[in-house]
């Protein structure tokens, strides 16, 4: 979906720098705000800001031209994003934010012309939302192969029926894509599943609750729902790609997605270092005397700047030998800035609690909205110890036993 | 406040398995239901709790058997206290929350006849709550000698001015006690400030709001105030102990209430360790396996364990000492619990959170209350640099230096 | 082999002061020297050293009083191992070093009169020294059930044909106990294996070499020997306990064993942490400003103290309910202390190592020697890894499933 | 001294593969034996190698092309120097060891012309060896500034007295460079000191002993030195740049100098993680079972994967700018790589040793060896804690303070 060809380092820069001012003078005036929500109520002014980015050419970066974006690389995409996570609203403002920007890239490559023209058109100029239904309370998330939601053929239609959660931004979303059995009879258990578009107005469908998770409910963007499907019939020509291919198509989908999530990090590390610097000069131990002054504050910078540092050039690495070389290609490094970029966040902000004291806890900063919804980095897209394991593996067997 | 003298082996036991079978039938059912609040509604079946705790002769172990309690040793309190503490609940049901015990212990100790009928007397039968102004927003509370709020003496009256945050379940309270400057011609910091005792009702006090603090403000007992004391008057005689006595009474309140903390984070921690087997006992990756065999979940049942027994230990251990020679005696012990238990809690929930996979980030079980406002653990009370930093200090103090 | 009865208090901490003022003001000023070898020229030193513990009543505290010892508990035992622990030549002046400490408590529950009479009793006095053939270079010693050491019946006599490292301290000792296969018919491999006394001046026995461990090959006392088994032939009453009771034996000789460890490692820490807090303070950045005054270092102090106290707490927790119960009623407890009192003693000797600078690099403390020799606690005795795995098992094996 | 241009992508691993193949056939087989020593004994067969070098026109790939060298980039060199680091004898076979390497960098920058014909020209063509004697027993090698060795004007002489450690690889050497006051009355404690050339042998200069460290004295080149200079007159033309400026050719000199350090440890890491591997993968458990499949030990090796990628991203990131900016431009960033690589190494090195079990311990590979001795990676070239805080500093000082 993105292009091979990264802009001159000039062009960037100059284009990251717009996106650093947009971020900084619209964005973070707002954004502690905006997530303490009610969410809808702040629709109309993100709405205008969308409008706001799009007149100064800087909606949508991930997507071609032709689409409306930017037209960027992976990696200039990547860079970009870094500077968007910095805000907790920075990707939503520009249309990039997961899960659209994910089934975009799937319509976008596996999509059938209508579906295309009916769904993917009016996502990717951010009139509708979408979502993606994949985990399930009753199997582990970290074995996805391992599905109960069946997609069975009855005629033209599919009947859907399934249980699932975690269902970003389900709550006002137009429609989602479900991941479901429908080829029970395959032996491996890859090839059983597949993704099928479900239009959210449909009477099988019905949102149970957005899960409170980590003291919110959250509405709209920001929730994650617990979704039911019961004899939901969507006609056959909803399936994208084609039957038993799901899992195929959720590695193409998650490969860059988890490039994505890993400069997003890194954008919320650099924020999240920035209101560490700037607490540790302000508070005063007693009058003329910082924490920054304290060896053990200064530790906790370095160590972050440090480990800042190295997530950044690791994702920066694996994401341009993804442009190259596919995401297949680079499975197992993706497997590792997952397990290692989600370390260096949390451990981040959690120094940064530290550092605030007693501020670091309340909803004052953006420091408690970070530790509690990003815990969930260490578990999305597959938990630490499956990539380790699934790292570990493939290292192993390229091994020469000798 | 509490006897020197412990129960006999067997007496304990027996009271402690009241205590686990109470907690286990009445509480487990329905605490995870009434932290998500709202906390008001739940008041009168808390109240119905308390009554029946009082049946049992189980009410405010911590007080004095002719105060209406049990007369426990601190050790055994402390014992009781952990059981009582795997339960978010738990205190509030008997009486003995911070921080309310603090106030008790004070008021016993250091309060006049009056304030004792007048205050002390219905906190003690749980007619009324209280609560504790000390920290400033705008002073570091890591070094709580710098106060910027006064108690001017007018005639008759403290005029009290100032700013105060974490003054914790201020919502609802009857009094609170506020440590205000009283003194500055002192040369000491450590000799400026007294204890005054205000009832809440004074127009002179405001309760702002209670904090949004990890995604949450709470209210009534569950809640942390922030409050302005505005020409406050209240008559001299409501001063606790004498004047520029503040940190004197401080530290006598913050021993006991440290091993408190400590025991209730270890009951946090059974509660948690539970949690974890019972999710890696029946979470099956597979059909037939369950997470509980994987070795990175051993490893962290494994250590988890061992932190917890160590800590309980620990705590017990100094409990012991300070049961028989004073807080004073084990000022460097109480710093090195607080720190080191503090730590164990947060690791402990942080384990049990990945092996409930996304369950573990939703509000579905405990954890993530725990999560969030543990996170506090490491800063309330004095965070741990500052804690280790003060052990440190008295070890090298005591040390040969040849 | 020890007695149930603890000493009194008032008892106890004499004696323990007799040990430390031994420790401190006999062993503190050679011991630096006497590891640095050659071992064998000390060997006069040291046995004058034994003969003055003799003396004074100090010598062999494990052992029963009617076999020459103190006749301690097992708890008693263990406070007095920690001071030893102070010194790495401690457990040796003493005659209570590994392995022939386990050997004379295997020999004491198993032997046969003979045994006792030719190999116990001088063991016991100091006589002789022996070791303990269990590993195997060709086997992971994590899982020791496997082995590849036979021993075959030939008449009256055992032909034992095998292949040990780790034989400790080989070099000099008059016997070893091996473990063989004398059972290979079993179908339990816990029931295959049998402890066989064999004296080193057997012909089938050879002495390969001293394995040069971390740097050094060492001698006699303080070596680690790798040693071959060529139809080493052995009369049956060479046999400890009866056939295929090997395991069985070795559980009950490793038991205490890791008490033991436990407690020298406590004491080693306490040495240690001395050497930490002396360098602190008295390393000078620039004038007047000594290390202690760094904050990370007090941080490195506070830590050790408070995992140090937890260590010890822990150990003889355990130690005291050994001693009423029996071994097998810790088993899971034992794993506990094994991976949590080494882990503490590594952090312990890597900070002090850090806080000395170049010196601590250097053979000009103790700090380098155990931070080499000791690398080994995580792994000898058995991995952390099969420690915590084994550990959690148990606990989970009782745990309520629903 | 290295110039700014890099080799082709092709060039450079062409080159690559060259030193690569070197390595593995000529040093593998030899280096664990060599490393045991005696060195001396095995100098012959390493100058064979060298001629090898040499002939192949691998030999000081550091050095410009007119002075035998290759002409390399900081950049190309570092990519070398890693390949180089897998073998303990690597950088020596290539003359590009440490500390000649930094004395080859700052006489061929500050060196006067005989100084360069006389002492530069034979070391870099490897027929002689230097050394370099800066860290004093008596003072905190952390804060070099405070330095007692002082070379007094007299005449046309420097008249040198001072005690100096850590002077590595004196043993065999034919020259040092002497870090001393030269100018106590300046106020700047940077401007204090010089560096002066000394043949070693000058009556005035001894050697007092090759420090045991690690268990090993060592010689020659694997050495340590304790150093005298008593009244050791050297003439002035001895003098390296001018009077005073020490501590800026010590930067100088430092700079390039923990580039290759990082990367020489990153080689190890390579090394070692191979070790991790072949291990893991041939050591069984059980017959069909080995170590490979258990999820620690994928854990370690996926966490091993990851942060060794993250040095050397990060250390070739901070060498490009350095090549192009220079030293002083990257200072803080230099500080950042040599804590954070020393951190990894450590980390590397440990867990390879847990996976091999007993003979991880042993000097049967070549763990130990580096176990030992780069312990003091992170205390050589400033401790971590220095590095840590001077990060920090420079961090907060750019920091917008509202």
């Amino acid at each position: 979906m993105s292009t091979n060809e990264n802009l001159s380092k000039e062009q960037l820069e100059e284009l990251l720098q717009t996106y650093r001012k947009f971020v900084e003078k619209e964005l973070f005036p707002i954004d502690l705000k905006v997530i303490k929500g009610p969410f809808r109520s702040f629709l109309p002014q993100l709405h205008e800001l969308r409008k706001k980015a799009k007149d100064l050419g800087l909606f949508a970066p991930h997507l071609p031209k032709d689409a409306g974006g930017l037209g960027l690389s992976l990696v200039d995409f990547a860079k970009v994003s870094e500077i968007l996570g910095q805000s907790p609203i920075g990707h939503f403002i520009f249309n990039c934010q997961a899960p659209d920007i994910g089934n975009m890239e799937l319509l976008e490559l596996f999509g059938s012309d209508w579906q295309k023209e009916k769904f993917l058109k009016p996502l990717q100029e951010g009139k509708i939302r979408s979502c993606f239904a994949m985990t399930e309370p009753e199997n582990a998330g970290s074995n996805p192969v391992i599905l109960s939601t069946t997609a069975e053929r009855e005629g033209d239609y599919y009947v859907i029926n399934g249980h699932k959660w975690f269902t970003t931004a389900a709550d006002g979303a137009t429609f989602t894509i479900v991941m479901a059995v429908t080829n029970p009879e395959e032996e491996s258990p890859y090839k059983k599943a597949s993704m099928i578009l479900v239009p959210l107005d449909n009477s099988g469908f019905s949102l149970i609750r957005n899960i409170p998770i980590m003291g919110e409910e959250g509405e709209d963007y920001i929730s994650h729902g617990e979704v039911r499907f019961e004899n939901c019939k969507v006609p056959v020509d909803h399936l994208i790609g084609s039957e038993g291919q799901g899992f195929a198509l959720a590695q193409e989908r998650l490969g860059p997605g988890r490039i994505h999530h890993c400069m997003r990090w890194i954008g919320i590390c650099e924020r999240v270092f920035s209101l560490m610097c700037q607490r540790a000069l302000t508070r005063e131990l007693y009058p003329g005397k910082p924490l920054a002054e304290k060896q053990t504050i200064q530790n906790w910078i370095a160590e972050s700047r440090a480990e800042i540092n190295a997530s950044r050039l690791m994702v920066l690495d694996v994401a341009s030998r993804m442009q190259v070389h596919g995401s297949k290609a680079v499975k197992e490094e993706i497997s590792m800035i997952k397990f290692f970029v989600a370390d260096v966040l949390m451990k981040v902000i959690d120094r940064a609690i530290q550092i605030h004291g007693a501020l670091g806890v309340t909803d004052d900063t953006l420091l408690s909205f970070w530790y509690r919804h990003e815990r969930g980095a260490r578990i999305y897209d597959g938990p630490d110890e499956v990539h380790k394991a699934s790292l570990a593996k493939s290292i192993l067997k390229n091994f020469p036993k000798a």
